[in-house]
């Protein structure tokens, strides 16, 4: 991956011309501004804390030489994930958050001897899969330790198992979503997991951050398809057996899933697979309101009729998607938008329904949601919108870059409530951002769109763009801040799939209180007593 | 409920003759010899550990005089859950099991005051719902403590709130099952949580134990439905929100759910419910074997065209369900059976299919289901034999008292694991319990049932039953010991859904390894520092 930003060098998503104009009139950005990256060569590392002796027994443990690796370009890379303050220190060239060296052990015996050598000399271990989080998961933090490296775990890539009887898969933690896929797919299977970053994340990432997918309402979140996980952790390890289902006490899966990384290294999970789908069907609805839409989408899934993949945007995610979209004004474009305002849909809101499964299968769910939909006041699009959505499924990081270098300020956060207090929440994160950054003389766009539903609620995932302030930082630690308390205000949870990391850990206390904090800090006690595991992540300072 | 046994005095299930027929001809059952159980009045009871003081300040603690109560009857009512060993201690006037006292506080906000007297005087508390625990779960722990108390959480029975919007509803911990049904029901919802116990278990039991119910496999098991809990234990509360989904962190409610008590109280829970069913279609299947039944089931689940209730019985079952129903020999069942003849299914494996909800959905899903079931060998038997189950869904521990009153060992006991290794688990405790029962003299009958599905394996439910010996906690003990090492060993799980309260502690070892075992006991320490909170129970010795 680009060290500054997503994706590689070949990848391209320049701006239509339509997002420009947006972009000028509603948020004064300078069209012909650019505000480029520093070249690798200008980014600023720290120190190595790693004395030639303890980098050698680091080494060591890893197994082999190659395994080890101080180099510049290496540093860099595990020097941050991919949040927007992520992006905007690495672009201006500030390198400290970059580990004193990047450890990549090839198999997964190698762990527990590295955590040791770690924990013997004081030195931070931060797991490291694809490098994704976008809450600062990965960031390293030195105070009070010797040195910090990064577990970079891709070397753990191996397929250890399939049960086709039983639809499971025992994969190990370093593998990349593409390369999962494709190998499941060589056995006719899924694991139906598509975060946005699914090309450049991990099994182990996943698993560690309680990911959701894009067709997780269908396919089920990752915590609901851990089977069984292997955790590698200082003091020894835990392996949870891969069970259906057990009434055995607490379920210390669940303790694993969602440590983040300080509880110690996520080797390896078993997780429910299906078949791959024979069909898949994606299609656009219309909506007048967001309110209509999210009431017919609720009744679509509280009665069991529900697509795998349900979106609802609200009117300005759905304006702007029409804007950044690759509309071209044609004359398709122009009778579909005469169809929707004949049908008294014009500046209504944009739904996408996703089908997976076997051929029947898919038309007879699809007929099904397709009855609540309309009855919710739904009219069904067509397929076209619902291949434009997949087509660009994973394409938004990309378009960040650009907006990055046009000095725009874009970051995205999301939440999950109950239905009944979904409306509330929409409003006070809605309006906490829009005044933060109203306030600092930047009035930002605020988009939502409803993005994974459940029986007794959903989640909500929020962008929102601005003219960029020179002190991008501090701008978007007052909308981010400003949004966080309006989160836990609202009683909903500070985070449905991005995770808690560094930057949503002060909410912890709010989400879990000061005993459920005690909790997991006894946990962590018990299996990382040298608290070596990811420091400042996840629990509160 | 009767001391000695299950349900009211009202309750009559005598056995068929067909069924007496069966346990003279197989089991070498005297039909005629009868062991009574005896009065309440011979039941011997341990001295009081409280003194007249320190009961003045319990009962204090609890808020009123008749919130505390040390009567004869109340002990005993509260001296065991009703598990076999249970039974046949009572039966015979063991009451050495019985708390001190009982406490029935009317409000949640007594717990708190009530756990502080205990823990400053030294006394053990064992959270009681209905009593119906079969894992020793509620059995009286008195070693190292003052004295031991049985709290009596039945006072707690408000339904907090009602989300409909949501479809959560907030319930106390003490509602019992009945009860806590009529409440959603006068709502048009339903939790649709219905074990075996449900006449008289509770909403606090179940979220303790982590049960499922006969139709959890449509509805989700209870662990499924729990959308926040709230805890009261002695070092504070511990509330998880109520939350559809979240990625923050480690799940605390998984933690909470399946503790059976020795972490805290838990107070209530805001479950998952559901629009009451407007229909419900029960119906039986017959299959040549057990095999072939359970490869078909396997297909419907993960086709995900499952019924909400889905068992299958193996050879054995089948046949003693025969003897044991209600079968008259009439025109009618003979009729059954040349059909069954006729289709090459004489001696075959009976299974019922349970569907509910809408009435266009029920009929839907049914045909679904009906593909996959004919297509692996199945025979629909219509409605008959479902609704013959549904009537007597709850009957067996009735049924189970008249046999103790006729000297027969019966015991049950229920696992999970995944498809792929079904077979190897079923046979293994199969060959365990005939082995160890053959070689003390009393060759049982082994039946089992396939009793839930899940798309990656499903639980297996064992019944047994010989001749009871003199030493007919001996004979058991050889038995439950020799299924649970067979268990362990196939690599499954040692409860599906009975929990592991005392009886089963001996092997949480197996099922969570020693380092998970140090991270339960590492949250009881900080939840519960004095350790009062149902001593003896999930954690071994």
């Amino acid at each position: 991956m680009r060290w500054w930003g997503w994706g590689e060098d070949r990848e391209e998503a320049p701006l239509p011309e339509a997002a420009e104009a947006l972009l000028r009139d509603e948020l004064g950005v300078d069209p012909s501004a650019r505000s480029p990256h520093v070249s690798i060569e200008q980014v600023g590392l720290p120190e190595s804390g790693l004395s030639q002796e303890l980098g050698g027994r680091l080494a060591a443990a890893a197994g082999s030489a190659d395994a080890f690796d101080d180099s510049r370009e290496a540093r860099i890379a595990h020097a941050a994930g991919r949040s927007y303050p992520d992006l905007v220190r690495l672009r201006a060239g500030d390198g400290s958050g970059a580990p004193d060296a990047v450890l990549r052990p090839r198999s997964s015996d190698r762990i527990a001897p590295l955590l040791a050598a770690c924990a013997d000399a004081g030195v931070a271990v931060v797991p490291f899969g694809g490098g994704t989080s976008v809450v600062g998961g990965v960031a390293t933090v030195r105070d009070g330790f010797a040195a910090a490296v990064s577990l970079d775990l891709t070397g753990l890539d191996r397929v250890v198992a399939i049960d086709r009887t039983s639809l499971t898969a025992t994969l190990e933690a370093g593998l990349l979503g593409p390369e999962a896929e494709r190998r499941l797919g060589a056995e006719g299977l899924t694991l139906g997991h598509f975060p946005q970053s699914f090309e450049y994340s991990t099994v182990g990432g996943w698993v560690a951050t309680r990911s959701a997918g894009q067709a997780s309402t269908g396919y089920g979140r990752i915590d609901e398809l851990v089977e069984g996980v292997r955790l590698v952790a200082p003091a020894g390890e835990l392996g949870t057996r891969a069970l259906p289902a057990t009434a055995a006490g607490p379920d210390l899966r669940e303790l694993v899933v969602g440590s983040e990384g300080v509880l110690g290294v996520i080797c390896e999970a078993t997780l429910r697979v299906r078949p791959a789908p024979e069909a898949r069907r994606y299609e656009g609805w219309s909506f007048r309101s967001f309110a209509e839409g999210r009431d017919a989408l609720r009744q679509m899934a509280q009665a069991d009729a529900c697509a795998d993949v349900a979106r609802l945007s609200d009117e300005p995610a759905t304006r702007l998607t029409l804007a950044f979209g690759t509309g071209t004004g044609g004359r398709r474009e122009q009778l579909a938008r005469r169809y929707l305002r004949m049908r008294g849909h014009e500046g209504g809101c944009l739904a996408i329904m996703g089908f997976e499964g076997g051929e029947d299968e898919v038309e007879q769910r699809r007929l099904a949601a397709a009855r609540h939909l309309r009855a919710g006041g739904g009219l069904g699009l067509g397929r076209g919108p619902g291949e434009a959505w997949l087509r660009s499924r994973f394409s938004a990081p990309y378009l960040r870059d650009d907006l990055l270098g046009r000095r725009v300020l874009v970051e995205t956060l999301e939440t999950a409530t109950s239905w009944s207090n979904l409306e509330a929440l929409y409003d006070a994160v809605g309006a906490a951002l829009r005044t933060a950054l109203q306030a600092r003389g930047t009035p930002p766009l605020v988009l939502c769109h409803i993005s994974h539903l459940y029986r007794s609620g959903a989640s909500l995932y929020f962008t929102f763009l601005a003219r960029q302030e020179d002190d991008a930082l501090g701008q978007w630690e007052a909308a981010k801040s400003a949004a966080g308390e309006a989160i836990v205000g609202a009683g909903a949870t500070i985070t449905h799939h991005h995770a808690i990391g560094r930057d949503h850990a002060r909410w912890m206390r709010a989400e879990v209180g000061e005993l459920g904090l005690d909790l997991i800090r006894a946990a962590k006690a018990r299996l990382d007593p040298a608290g070596i595991m990811n420091p400042g992540k996840l629990l509160p300072g």
